[in-house]
């Protein structure tokens, strides 16, 4: 968190998010930065307070207040542990009181993205119930996933974003999958838990890009959670680079919703590949998920401009939404560049066992 | 909290500092302070993040961080709300650290002090435990001695006010203690929990004033810890001013250290009389004990300003500590102004049941 993912220096000025819950972590965290002598300013990320506070508000909130804009606009980081006692705290907060109090703070939100930012959760007992799993399986669970080696992952994240930065043409196959996304013109982005890398999450684990031109049919089997819905096996069908059909074997709504946004909600925003072989099951948090080593996933909606080459961040696709859908490739997918087999069975071609 | 004590208005810039252990307080004033308009910005106020992060450190801790300065230097009110699981959380941070700390910050400090700040206590098991009470009733303790009707303690202490301005001498006697001292020339205030009055304690109900010329012999009955040391039947012995003799039943080197700090921390700094009736017993807090109704305390050190007409704050008592004492009047003791008996046996001599 600190060396690898912040590369904090002595004297930087830190926020320190510590969540319900995250405490723990929070005491780790500030020692690291006491032995760094970094200076801390340290936050309460409380989903209750949060929910409080805005349920109370008449929606009229000031837009960017000075005090806090002054802070993040002085610092060199922010640390933020999510963790929290309860993932549903914040459910009766109304969505336009949401909409209205993030819309509000926009100015503080570039403020705290223009810091050496990086987000990760500590393992707690609702982040455990979420996945499934006992509290003590998932703390193993999430100090796999970030307890990784990380620099050589960035090394083996390299040579998939040489092929995809001069690669023209992906292709997903698997039972029922068949996709082609164009990506020439884009630059891949090798994420690896380090703000060295431009990748703020902890822990990362993934090589993404920018597709456009899609073409085909995709079978999105890791279920999920979209905005309180469960989502299983949705199912999106392409032309033009554009959604023409959708289905879903539960929660087709959530996908209807995403997809009825706006224009760029029916276009792929991401195409993103999970190298974390910590990850080895679903959680559903999307923070993990989507970086589990074998898996695929593609984000309707908004593009990341670091995909694009300077001067042309504006093809970004834009939407106000980015969903993240993710297929499983490890039984009988593959992996395509420019017609060349990558990956299979969710093994790349420069790992053992790979059958290409 | 949020009307009485700190006045906040629509728009208002409000830090909220939530301690561990205070989270449902901090849930419960972030409602009052979206209901109000104003804006919010949560800290965490742990022990053990600051114990974690002091230790680490090695002691060259930078002067006052630009991020946090900008922070308090827009803030409107700082809200604290303190609590902690454990009064000892903080013991084995070395005295020179937490020094070294803490004057680095002196710029934050007073910004955080040009606020219009208050702070409180939420009733947690530690400060249950230091109380020696059942976390039961130490709840009920904090919130009858929160829960006043303000406004009428602020013109009942408005009585004694009035007395103390008009007043030259003030003489306190038990018996243990004959003291007298000189209060002419100074300003008695009123502290009543609120910004508006210049108190910033909740709960607070005393009226102080910095007394001189103090002569004669004072035990102190009510048992505290200072410094870390349990100090009980504490006596001081004042010639011309300044203390002469001192012993202590128990913790007498706790005074010895107060008392040869400089030479301010040989004269009084501040006379306060007790009126928190909501307060009936000792819990070991100074932020509880000082406002006892019936009580009366009396600080060696620094004097505060604010008891100094406009022009003559440089005649406030100078010292690097400011250490309360308390004598409880309640059995025999009277407090005479000018050789006039305004308290008998604790009652005010406005108050039923006075025999002056």
């Amino acid at each position: 968190m600190v060396d690898w993912s912040a590369r904090i220096n002595e004297g930087d000025d830190v926020v320190l998010s510590v969540a319900e819950g995250a405490h723990d972590l929070g005491v780790a965290v500030a020692e690291a930065l006491g032995e760094r002598g970094a200076n801390i300013h340290t936050t309460y990320a409380s989903d209750e307070i949060s929910r409080a506070y805005q349920r109370a508000h008449d929606d009229d909130f000031d837009e960017d207040p000075e005090f806090e804009r002054a802070l993040y606009e002085s610092a060199d980081a922010v640390l933020s542990l999510g963790g929290g006692r309860n993932t549903a705290a914040t459910a009766d907060v109304p969505g336009e009181t949401r909409q209205a109090f993030n819309k509000a703070r926009e100015g503080i939100r570039e403020a705290r993205m223009d810091t050496d930012w990086v987000s990760t959760v500590h393992p707690t007992r609702a982040l455990a119930q979420q996945a499934g799993m006992s509290y003590e399986a998932y703390q193993d669970f999430v100090y796999a996933a970030v307890n990784r080696d990380w620099q050589e992952l960035a090394d083996e994240q390299d040579k998939l974003k040489s092929l995809l930065d001069d690669g023209e043409e992906v292709r997903l196959v698997s039972e029922d999958t068949d996709l082609t996304m164009r990506i020439d013109g884009r630059v891949a982005v090798n994420s690896c838990a380090s703000v060295a890398y431009d990748s703020h999450n902890l822990p990362s684990g993934e090589v993404f890009t920018a597709p456009y031109a899609t073409e085909g049919e995709v079978l999105f089997d890791v279920p999920m959670t979209i905005n309180g819905q469960h989502v299983r096996d949705a199912y999106l069908e392409f032309e033009d680079g554009e959604v023409v059909d959708y289905s879903a074997a539960s929660g087709e709504t959530a996908i209807e919703e995403v997809v009825t946004t706006d224009d760029g909600a029916r276009r792929l925003g991401e195409l993103g590949v999970g190298m974390n072989r910590g990850i080895d099951r679903v959680t559903d948090s999307i923070l993990f998920d989507e970086k589990m080593g074998g898996t695929v996933h593609l984000a309707l909606g908004r593009a990341y401009t670091s995909n694009f080459p300077e001067g042309h961040e504006d093809d970004a696709n834009e939407s106000a939404v980015h969903v993240d859908l993710i297929t499983d490739l490890r039984d009988g997918g593959r992996l395509e560049i420019d017609g060349e087999t990558v990956q299979k069975d969710g093994v790349f071609r420069w790992e053992d066992g790979f059958e290409g």
